[in-house]
């Protein structure tokens, strides 16, 4: 990968003369840049452009090369590969469209294209991207109009068109880039190996992307998490809404999207999620100064009421709050402010401040222990001096190593500060509450960056027991596994289910009976009978032997009169379960990120209120317990109005359980256990019904 | 109010001649701005000032004055105020602070400013105030720094600060201001006035407004309502979060904060919410156009894949709908675009696209009858030229009524072309998703245009019962009402709440059941005694006389048995109600806008998932389906799974009668109908518990 971003030498195979075409514009980006290494323009067809002697063919480049930029139409891409391939050259940049994104013939194409590259051992980026930019090796390998300016974040967008308007956008901007990367159809380097790359790179502190889909997502989320833990990783997803439509036959397929799948990888991995390119760019200039925040109290120092108000509703409504001044501070504010001013966070030193006091109330509060990160707002008053007051704040936060955030509010009369503040790597933002957004993303960092990976420890299951039915299942074409069976196969992973046999005649439903203890339920055991207590054939609540004997004998004889032709394998006999709280476990299979666990509480919780939680599989025990404490419903499962908390032990282990089943069961594509009832105290859970789907045995 | 915006002759009472002062500044605003009427500086230190005679005081100017601007300090105020009232100066704007805001003293100050000014029939706007502006009159009568560019938005704000914030930022932005108020105090004018006023001024299309709290919300509301008919009225409130923490005896109070009271009074009055400065002049810009939309269904026409998404996803997120093409419009995009293109929306003209292709693409789909408003997204690209297409941009906008917005995303490379745009009062946004904000904002004025003021109905009541018991019940200190007596109460407005009766033989205990008929609940009839059950006193499902006349006996044994001192009554018999679906209504006081109706689904509904809705009373049928439909919960009401919908029209009525309740009596301020007990089809609803606190009398 470093031979991408750091060459010492560069062909643009494809090179032109012609003003208009990428070939010309590409090679002039690559000079005008002031890329120190060799340059080679390469065309059969000209002998010289913009300066540079140009080669018929990169056979014909003296020396070894390390990045070649491909400009060819795609018909002559394969042979450009070949000459490359035959000087052993490490990396190509393949600009060119017409591949996989513009129909069946271009997906043969690169597919003929990734085939000769990889036995090259080459790596590629593209085809069909805008090219990729490295500021620090001054390396513009683009043909975007103009370059970006240097900083510390890197870039990366699988839409070429976005980089080249947010390389446009960022001229007016106060935000530099280390490496920008159109990643164009990533049929070889990819958003996995980019962050990778992108995490070790030492000029990179913050890690913009923008997605609209991951090709594999475990890998993804495994480069992700470990990336995220050292430097912040922001990412827009676009296409989030789309997937609704699917028609899914569960629960958890109705309400499981490609959305809810990325959410939770995000989550999972600590990404941290721009909603929109706003928040992408809001996002990294804060993070670009490379701070982290202790905790997410906040403290506002404002010269006006209504700004340091908006600030604080932003904050309240923010994953932060309002930070509580020690009574040093407010002492030294008391002392230091007149006596209108607002002394309790945020502290208002009144419209008529001077940088001064601006610099008292900031040194007291940024010293603050109580305080872990600072929003300083400016409104362009009649005596404010935005300049001086841009100098108070620098000094301040010099002196601390809390993350500070700026809302100089205006436009002609403070942009001179804002520059010179932005000198310091102090990001401003046009209005306080895009300012509280951000210090909660970096909350959200730092957050991240303290969670080790949660070892996943597996419970011992029998595995063969469900191996055995799943295939018997597939093969004999029954895909949806219900009732009994699919009880058998939770069972197999440590699911406690309700005990049940089926009984051939009364003596045996009695002993049967016997064994589960009472009270028991029957119902008719019948493959064709699906309305069963309509026909007589559901008995419940019965006490003892003697009417588990008459019980036996009614269900046959109604089973019999009703449905004459139905075949009857016996009468089931159940343990009643007592009434507990219901529960849903669900499963759904993203195709990106796979396994999908559903969790929420049973009946209209889920149906109606939509109160559910999402993670990719598997997880361990911190998620688990994340996931279950993230339903709004979540009290009532910690007792509301003096009721007992259920066993949320019993209930976080059938989460593990299911996690284990469905990470070793991939042809298990979606599945229900609803409900499972949960019992308070340490009374367990039971899993009453089951429903599974397995995916067609593919022949 | 006229005066103030349009004055033939201004006075700056306080000119003065050194540069920091205000008085320095505002006249030097005045001149500057080129109002064309008299100005006067009053000083009696100065003879000239800025080459305007000044004058001693306000009687030696000569005429008639319209206006005076006050800036001299608090405590000479009144005096001045004296000199204008001789002169019968309509109005005046006072800027100077030290009133109201700065604690007791000031208040006592201000007051008698008010008594003043109102016996000289002089309106004031202020005190403490930055001022107004009004671009169309070339009046600049602030002490801001720079003026507003002319336009067709008028903007206030309670906040001076932020005024100067937004004037400053305006500079650099594509917004122009009709008039620009900052309202200080509001001790006279308020937004009430203002927005009476703007709403029918001919130069101001937009209003937008940023508040902390309203004075008097009835009449806020009436006149919000009467303007938003009119023409948007866009207002950010600060302050929405920090109430939280009021304590509250009841279900009510604890939810209904100030927050949910203006959110309610906004959503009833038409008043387009801004959550935060950005939006409020994100939606202005949009605004400006005056265009309205026929319905929320957007079509997309962009170069770029991605940002199409962006834009699709932030549609999905709205309450918009990407519009569905007619048949025509796909043939026209299909035979006039490249066969890559994509023709369905978002319609993605590709990256190589002209001015030529995006004019097609718009032509056609601007004219669509499946469209309601348009979003033109410009990436640019290699070959893309911004200034052609935003001509193609502004043709389309020329050729249709529809609402139209724009993102051409970029910096240097698009700024041309957003400003040519802007001259048609096209308005362009930073990033798609923004955009899409804005128009969901046109859409919900155009929807709110079309609402007429709903007329409420009275219900025949007997308010004379309702009067006396609340009387009877504050008069002995007593402002906790409960039980029977609430009952009562609610009974006087219709409500129906269970038969019951006190018997105080077994005799008439089994008379009183005969009539309420049978089932009937008994319990013991005390002051004393609350936990009823646990001492044997209430007793349920009594099926006939016989029983009744045992129960009877058998709870006065009881209570006396075991609380023999317990004041007795007699025994309560009750009409069994059977189970249905339980709601509550609830009611809380808003210091501003009076009572606030709660409404939510009984039980963990209310209390764990906070699944509530709010509208400030007195309503009508129309808001009050609103609300009912606006809880997540409602499928419940309408019935799931094959369960037959509850008695929504009861539910409406007890709704609109509880609202007339507590519009009629205001001594009412807190109040729970807990449950209200709705039942299936037709078959009504039923208050079982009712808690009223009333206020306490004032002496």
């Amino acid at each position: 990968m470093d031979k991408f971003f750091s060459p010492e030498s560069v062909a643009v195979i494809g090179a032109s003369r012609n003003e208009t075409k990428v070939g010309y514009g590409l090679l002039k980006n690559l000079i005008d840049a002031g890329f120190e290494g060799a340059i080679y323009p390469v065309n059969p067809k000209a002998e010289e452009i913009l300066g540079l002697e140009c080669r018929p063919s990169a056979s014909d480049i003296p020396g070894e090369l390390d990045l070649a930029i491909i400009t060819v139409p795609p018909g002559a891409v394969l042979s450009v590969i070949d000459d490359l391939g035959a000087k052993k050259v490490p990396a190509a940049v393949i600009i060119t469209a017409g591949f996989k994104e513009s129909g069946p013939e271009g997906a043969r194409l690169e597919s003929a294209l990734l085939e000769k590259t990889s036995g090259y051992g080459m790596r590629i980026i593209g085809p069909n991207c805008l090219g990729i930019i490295d500021t620090h090796s001054r390396l513009n390998a683009s043909f975007a109009a103009g370059t970006a300016r240097e900083g510390n974040i890197a870039f990366f967008s699988q839409s070429g068109a976005l980089c080249t308007a947010i390389l446009d956008w960022s001229q007016n901007q106060h935000i530099g880039f280390s490496k920008f990367v159109s990643l164009g159809n990533k049929s070889d380097v990819d958003d996995v190996d980019l962050l990778t790359f992108l995490g070790n790179d030492d000029r990179t502190d913050v890690i913009l992307g923008y997605l609209e889909g991951v090709r594999d997502g475990a890998r993804f989320m495994e480069a992700a998490f470990e990336t995220a833990k050292k430097k912040p990783v922001v990412i827009a997803k676009s296409g989030s809404t789309a997937a609704g439509a699917r028609a899914a036959s569960s629960h958890t397929g109705t309400l499981a999207g490609s959305e809810e799948a990325f959410r939770a990888a995000f989550a999972q991995s600590g990404i941290i999620r721009a909603e929109s390119i706003q928040d992408l760019f809001d996002f990294a200039t804060v993070f670009a100064s490379k701070r982290r925040a202790g905790g997410g109290r906040v403290a506002v120092v404002t010269n006006a009421g209504g700004p340091g108000i908006l600030a604080a509703d932003a904050v309240e409504k923010s994953a932060l709050t309002m930070a509580d001044f020690t009574k040093e501070t407010v002492a030294v504010l008391r002392k230091g402010l007149p006596e209108t001013a607002a002394l309790y966070n945020p502290v208002d030193v009144i419209g008529d401040a001077d940088a001064d006091r601006y610099r008292l109330a900031l040194r007291a509060v940024a010293a603050d222990p109580n305080v872990d990160m600072l929003l300083t707002i400016l409104t362009p008053q009649a005596v404010t001096k935005p300049d001086e007051v841009a100098q108070a704040v620098r000094d301040a936060y010099a002196g601390v190593e809390k993350p500070f955030a700026v809302s100089f509010m205006g436009g002609p009369r403070v942009a001179a500060a804002i520059d010179a503040m932005s000198e310091d790597g102090l990001p401003d933002f046009e209005f306080p509450d895009r300012a509280v957004r951000a210090l909660e993303a970096v909350h959200a960092f730092s957050q991240n960056a303290k969670r080790e990976k949660e070892t996943v420890e597996r419970f011992h299951t029998d595995e063969a027991v469900v191996k055995r039915m799943l295939s018997e299942a597939a093969a004999s074409g029954r895909l949806e596994i219900s009732d009994a069976e699919a009880r058998k196969i939770v069972s197999a992973y440590g699911f406690r289910t309700p005990k049940s046999s089926v009984a051939t005649s009364g003596d045996e439903a009695a002993s049967i009976s016997d064994e589960i203890g009472y009270p028991v339920a029957m119902k008719i055991a019948s493959p064709d009978i699906l309305h069963k207590s309509d026909i007589g054939a559901v008995k419940v609540d019965i006490p003892d032997a003697k009417r588990a004997r008459t019980a036996f004998r009614e269900i046959i004889n109604n089973s019999k009169d009703r449905m004459p032709d139905a075949h009857i394998w016996g009468v089931s006999v159940q343990e009643m379960i007592e009434r507990g709280r219901e529960v849903i476990l669900g499963v759904s299979r993203d195709p990106q990120f796979g396994p999908l666990i559903m969790f929420g509480l049973g009946g209209v919780y889920v149906e109606v209120m939509k109160d559910v939680s999402f993670r990719i599989a598997p997880i361990g025990s911190r998620e688990t317990d994340a996931m279950i404490r993230e339903i709004r419903s979540f009290p009532l499962l910690r007792g509301v109005r003096g009721e007992k908390p259920v066993d949320l032990d019993a209930l976080r282990e059938s989460v593990l359980r299911l996690s284990q089943m469905v990470t070793d069961f991939p042809e298990i594509v979606e599945m229900d256990v609803n409900p499972l009832m949960l019992f308070p105290g340490k009374e367990g859970a039971v899993a009453l019904d089951v429903r599974i789907t397995v995916a067609e045995v593919k022949s």
